[in-house]
């Protein structure tokens, strides 16, 4: 049994929010910000800086970040596709920003109307601006793994996008499995490499259970060495410009996997679930995520 | 990349329709059957030999394996869980029998109507008489990962179990997760220690996605050296006597991991697909299965 301390960056309230069809309240939000940081998260994606026609339920970032609690030991980062959005950010008073491009030219012009050698170089010029503004910047890499346009894509290309993001001088790279598509062997090599060469810079997983393989990839990615994870409540999510995308990884099914396993997360489940259970009422259907409705239940016992 | 061969037992039409609330017409069943085979399944789990109030779905057991195709390359199993069941099992000609218990008290109990004691006693029982009958038996232990009325299970007293069923002369040994409650180091650690026991004897897994490990156990297995899984087309299932429990791991789920993970199954999984699309039309909602739906999208591609 191993001890290892396993991050888990919340992302329910942008990649979880962000498709449905319903819109939640600002209030509501930071209500729910409030119970998951209390739930024991430190880190969370709140908001992305988005164009409000394209990704309505973001259209109140700016509010939002207004309203944030003061709580110096939690990070709040928002995702911004293009230079506008970085600028609002710095604007808003944000101090973590996710900048992403995608390892697939298909998506990238679907996701950021970019091609990727256009969106290599504005990634840089928004690092730099961000940089600039005392803004800590995480560089992402979307569809890493797959994608359900272009199906498989070559591992050198998502390699030396790795090297590129290095170079721009960002604090934290995230490597993305926006599709699901990816499987635990392609996860574990891919993620060495990864590691390796990104040295000292933390490198996050972002998984998604769209084909059931979101938690075996997470074992898989532990035993490359990555302690780093996004989730989202209630196993909410999935990309606006992807086809079929569904849902991350859960929280409370990640948390509850972990500790099994013997690592630890600091995260109290049941917080995480009630927020969960609330917005299952809140769109009257189940979410992907399958342990936040078990561990309300006194008549089973889960170990 | 491996070239590994991994054989899947189909459990869709025993453990996936014994808790449905519609019944299935025998010759619904057989066509299923002959489509799993078209399909490329060996090995398939048909039906029970229980007391028919208990599991209606299967009161028609007799009639179906009268009804099974022939077909010398298949293995057709049916579930017994008393000494009546082997005979009617001996009775209706089926060639091979699941014969288990439970390594919980509590379940034993509720499954059996029997303490582990009691059970073990008549285990053996019932593997002479099906031997005595030129009848191949595979020897089971239910919830050998934990159980939802006790919680954890004491390893040992799984592995005295499988010394326990060693001595019978079972030809196979099947350890299950009805609960869906291990974890990959749990089941990596434990079926190390099983395969090892049971030396010659092959050690099949069967897995429930109940807590969303299901997949990321399969994986564990796999490394701990574990070659033979069931699975149920769509995910169905669940044990009527363990509350909160659901669906095995899916065959199309697992089928894709496996092949994306570079192991053979010789499965075709749109075929597969076809069954568990006729059964959601059939029940009127979505299986638990995440890939069945997707196969047969010609907007998105599947690596």
């Amino acid at each position: 049994m191993t001890t290892r301390h396993i991050i888990l960056e919340e992302q329910g309230l942008r990649d979880g929010l962000q498709t449905l069809s319903i819109q939640i309240p600002v209030a509501k939000k930071i209500e729910w910000i409030k119970q998951l940081i209390s739930a024991g998260l430190t880190r969370l994606q709140v908001t992305s800086f988005v164009h409000p026609q394209q990704v309505p339920q973001m259209a109140d970032a700016e509010k939002l970040v207004q309203m944030l609690p003061d709580n110096k030991d939690v990070t709040f980062s928002a995702l911004v596709l293009n230079k506008k959005g970085v600028q609002r950010a710095i604007d808003s008073g944000i101090k973590h920003l996710a900048i992403s491009l995608s390892a697939s030219d298909t998506h990238s012009r679907k996701n950021a109307n970019k091609s990727i050698q256009e969106a290599k170089q504005e990634f840089k010029e928004m690092v730099s601006l961000a940089l600039q503004n005392g803004i800590t910047v995480r560089g992402g890499i979307q569809c890493a793994f797959g994608c359900r346009y272009e199906g498989a894509i070559d591992e050198q290309k998502v390699y030396d996008l790795v090297n590129h993001h290095l170079q721009t001088g960002i604090q934290e790279l995230a490597l993305a499995d926006s599709t699901g598509m990816a499987n635990p062997v392609q996860v574990k090599r891919m993620m060495q490499t990864i590691t390796e060469i990104s040295g000292p810079t933390p490198v996050a997983l972002h998984l998604h259970n769209t084909e059931n393989k979101g938690y075996a990839n997470l074992c898989a990615a532990l035993e490359a060495g990555v302690s780093q994870f996004d989730t989202a409540f209630g196993g909410l999510g999935g990309c606006p410009f992807i086809k079929g995308a569904t849902g991350n990884i859960a929280t409370e099914d990640t948390v509850h996997l972990l500790q099994q396993m013997g690592y630890s997360t600091n995260i109290q489940i049941k917080k995480v679930a009630a927020v969960s259970l609330e917005m299952e009422n809140l769109i009257g259907s189940k979410l992907p995520g399958l342990l936040y409705p078990m561990v309300f239940r006194d008549d089973i016992k889960i170990i």
